[in-house]
C-alpha cells in the first residue's frame, strides 16, 4: 500500500497548507479519500494519473473534506474522461453535486455514480478482488465516517524449482497458485503446499478523521498496519475538543496503542499551530511509531 | 479604480494558473467579481483583508467563475467574521450555497444576502454613495451577465485659497464641496464655483467573460476607462467559438474598439496556449492598448 498525503490541514486551504485528501495505492487501484478545495492541483503535484482514481471516499461534508470534489469532477469532464467514478459519502453530497451539474448544464459523460451513506454501523461499502473497504463510524459534529481498507490475499507464489522438480506442466502454474493441487506429467496428484509459497500477508489502513477521542472504534481497527488519525490540537487544547470534536495527538496515539496499529499517522492540524514537531513529541510519550503527515508525502508499507 | 487580477485562467486550475476571480477597488470598496476555486488563497496572496469585501458578483454558473465562493464563504466564518456578505449571481447560486451550509450544520454568523438575477436586460443591481454597478446581458453558453461599475461624482473640491479670501468660515466647507453657495462671514453670497473645483471625472470599469462575440453590448460599455474582455481563443481556432460561446482576441478587441474603451484587458486564456503574448499581438492589430491580464498583476485608472 502507498499513501499519498495531498493536503493534512484542518479548516481553510492557506498558501502553503492544503486541507484534506489522500491517495491510497493498492495493487494498481487508486482510492481517493476526502477531498478538500485544491485537490485537483494538488493530484496534478503528484503525478497521479486523473483516470487512475475510480473511487472516492468521503468522510463528512465539512467543507475542507470535500470542497474541491465538484471541480474535480469537472475536470474530469474537460479533459473527456470515459473511465467510471464512484463516490460513496454521506447523503446529501449528491444532491449538491447534481444541482451544480445541473446549473452548469454539463452533466458528465462518463458514467458518476454515488454511494449515499447514513448508517451508524460499520458495514462494508466497497469490495473487488484485492480489498475490502469498510466504514468506522466517528464522533464528530456531523455525521462522518472513517475507512477501512483490507487487502485481500493475492495469489500464492509459484516455488519454481519445486514445480520442476515435481514434474508438473507450466499450464498447471495459475491453478497451484489459486491454491488447487494439480496432477504432474506423470498423473501424479501434487499437493499445491509444496510446490508454492504463502502469498505476502495482507495490509489494511485505517483512515480517522475527523474524530472525538472515540475509543469504541479500536475493535474495528485492531491490528492495521497503518493508522492516519486525526489530530486537531495539542494535548494544551484539549478543552476545545469537546465542543469541535476533535482529538488531541495523545488522544491519537492512545487509540494507536489501544488497537495495537503497525504504525500512526498524524494530520489535521489546527492552523494555530505553526511547528508540527510537537505534535510527533507528544504522541511519542505513548505510542512510539509515530510519523507525521505533510502535504504531497508519501507512506508506504 | 484598482483592478487585481486574483485568476484569469479558463477551464481548470493548475499549479501555476488560476481560473477567474478579480477584486476591483473604488474609493475604500472592495467588489470581488467571479471566484474560481482557489480564490481564497489568491486573496490572501493579494494581500486584501477579507473583511474589505463586502459584495461579490457571480457572471454565471460555470464551476471556473464560482466554485470557490462555498470556500470563502466557510473560511470567513471561521475567521469570525461579522461583516455582510452580499452575493450577487444568477438564480440558482443561493440553493447550492444554502445547501452547502445546512448540510454542513454552519450557517455563518455573518449576515450572508443574496440578489438573484435573472433578468436579460441590462440593469441597476447595486447602487451605494460612490458608484453604480449595472449587468451587462452576455452571449454564453447558461445565463451569464457582465458587469458595468460607474463610480458617481466625488465632492467637488475645495479652493482653499479662494474659499479664505471669500471670508467663508470653514463650517461651510462641507457644504460648498456639495455644491451648494454658502455666506461668508460678511453675510454675503458666495457662488461655490467660484471658490471650488469639480470634481475628479468619474472612472468606469466594464467585466465582460464569459461571452461569444457579442456587439450589442457595445452601447452599455461605450468610452469606459477599462474593459476586460475575455479572449480564450486565438483567431486560429475562431472556429471553436461557436459551439463554446467564447471569444478571440481578435474580437476582443473589435468590441473595445466599436466602444472607444480607454483600455483593454484580455483574460480568460484557453489552457491550450502557452505564450501569451500572441493574445496581444493579436488584439493590437485592431486596438492599441491593450494588456495581458496575469494572475495577481494590478491595474489602475
Amino acid at each position: 500500500m502507498k499513501l499519498t498525503i495531498l493536503g493534512c490541514h484542518s479548516a481553510t486551504p492557506r498558501t502553503h497548507t492544503h486541507p484534506t485528501a489522500q491517495v491510497l495505492e493498492l495493487r494498481g487501484s487508486h482510492f481517493l479519500i476526502d477531498c478538500g478545495e485544491g485537490t485537483q492541483v494538488q493530484l496534478r503535484r503528484s503525478k497521479i494519473k486523473f483516470t487512475r482514481v475510480q473511487q472516492v471516499f468521503i468522510s463528512h461534508l465539512h467543507g475542507d473534506h470535500y470542497f474541491g470534489l465538484i471541480g474535480l469532477i469537472s475536470t474530469f469532464q474537460l479533459l473527456g474522461r470515459r473511465t467510471p467514478l464512484t463516490i460513496y459519502a454521506p447523503k446529501g453530497l449528491k444532491e449538491v453535486i447534481s444541482l451544480q451539474l445541473r446549473l452548469g448544464n454539463s452533466w458528465p459523460q462518463f458514467e458518476l455514480n454515488f454511494v449515499e451513506l447514513s448508517s451508524k454501523e460499520s458495514s462494508l461499502i466497497y469490495e473487488d478482488d484485492t480489498v475490502s473497504v469498510y466504514t468506522i463510524p466517528l464522533d464528530h459534529r456531523i455525521y462522518t465516517n472513517g475507512f477501512l481498507f483490507k487487502e485481500k490475499p493475492g495469489p500464492r507464489k509459484l516455488d519454481p524449482k519445486a514445480a520442476a522438480a515435481a514434474n508438473i506442466d507450466t499450464a498447471y502454474f495459475r491453478k497451484l497458485k489459486m491454491g488447487k493441487d494439480v496432477p504432474n506429467r506423470d498423473g501424479v496428484l501434487i499437493d499445491h503446499t509444496k510446490v508454492t509459497l504463502d502469498p505476502d500477508p495482507v495490509r489494511s489502513y485505517a483512515y480517522c478523521s475527523d474524530t472525538a477521542f472515540a475509543p469504541e472504534i479500536v475493535p474495528l481497527i485492531q491490528n492495521v498496519d497503518a493508522l492516519y488519525h486525526e489530530s486537531t490540537f495539542l494535548q494544551e487544547h484539549e478543552h476545545l475538543c469537546e465542543a469541535t470534536k476533535h482529538s488531541t495527538a495523545k488522544q491519537a496515539a492512545t487509540i494507536a496503542k489501544m488497537a495495537g496499529v503497525g504504525r500512526l499517522i498524524l494530520g489535521h492540524y489546527s492552523t494555530r499551530y505553526e511547528d508540527l514537531s510537537a505534535f510527533q513529541a507528544e504522541a511519542q510519550a505513548i505510542f512510539a511509531a509515530v510519523e507525521l503527515a505533510e502535504d504531497l508525502k508519501e507512506f508506504s508499507w
